[in-house]
């Protein structure tokens, strides 16, 4: 981390390996990933921009067979041998009491903190987008930490809130596996909206 | 792009420019973007993971003196100035019908379209977060296509979306000046969330 930075483009490599070359790992391999890997995808997740800073994301490393086990009762049908064979997988949530941090986070504005105090719908509208961008930017830092990920969708929310956060304010977003890629890991690539029906220039 | 790929951490220099040494630039130098610069994000952010590869994200990227007349209808009063001198701003939206892509996008489940088509509430629900995980991939595209970001969360959405989408289901989700950083472009760096704060282990 420097203070001024030099702007560059990425070199094909990086371009590869956290964009257009990574993809959805959907098996792994039993090759453990290390504690201080899973905090160095934290380190690089946490620079990444939130509105006012306000950074509402939360994680929990879930990699004892206590801890998969509980989350596996959360998990759909589709999503069980593969969070069975991720050496870790990650519940990606987000504190519904991101506005308390204000005054800290965000000090020249920490009236912000009873704005959305008061303001439920503003609260959780803002907080969610916010939490959007940092879970985009987790996915990749995932890669970017050498390791494959392997985001999913089909789970029982309010299961996995009741086994994780029942003494937090935290919510589950996204539920991500993290590991090396095991055997046949990647489906067919599937079809990206093209830049037609996606971009408009003014 | 390629179908298989070797797994490896990013090297020092990308990580520093995608993730941790990048600022969010408040002051843009006349220097011009190309098209084909915006080209490239777009296509470093369109392979980014999306639920059930849905990519709810649009973007207009807004850069002649006339549009740029228009979106400043819309911004805050403090991102005027910075939204000026700018070279691009692009407006990042997302499609509310977003779900009639779902038997081009997802072909395995084209059924999901009438579930989405049915259930409004799901509908926004999985297309916000969708859009949102796109949205903070498209922040660190940016970087990767060695140009400065510059995301803005005050704007009037009601003029924005009033300006550019009255005739489509598009609607804002954030403003990103885009372009070189100018004099004085960084604020002091504001403080992150720790990790015993918000990272938990299972």
């Amino acid at each position: 981390m420097t203070d001024t930075i030099t702007l560059e483009k990425l070199d094909e490599r990086g371009r590869n390996l956290v964009f257009t070359g990574a993809r959805t790992s959907n098996t792994f391999a039993p090759t453990p990933v290390s504690d201080e890997e899973l905090r160095d995808i934290w380190e690089l997740t946490r620079w990444t921009p939130t509105m006012a800073n306000t950074q509402p994301l939360r994680v929990v490393f879930v990699r004892t067979p206590e801890g998969k086990e509980r989350l596996l009762r959360g998990m759909a049908e589709g999503n069980v041998a593969k969070t069975e064979s991720a050496p870790v997988t990650a519940i990606v949530a987000y504190d519904k009491s991101w506005h308390e941090q204000i005054p800290t986070v965000f000090p020249i504005r920490p009236e912000m903190r009873d704005y959305f105090e008061a303001d439920e719908d503003a609260r959780h509208g803002a907080g969610s987008f916010s939490a959007g961008l940092q879970a985009g930017a987790f996915i990749l830092a995932i890669r970017a930490a050498g390791l494959a990920a392997g985001p999913m969708g089909g789970y029982d929310k309010e299961t996995i809130d009741k086994e994780f956060f029942s003494d937090s304010n935290w919510t589950t977003l996204m539920v991500v596996n993290i590991g090396h890629p095991g055997e046949n890991p990647w489906f067919d690539r599937l079809p990206r909206v093209d830049a037609e029906t996606a971009v408009a220039w003014a």
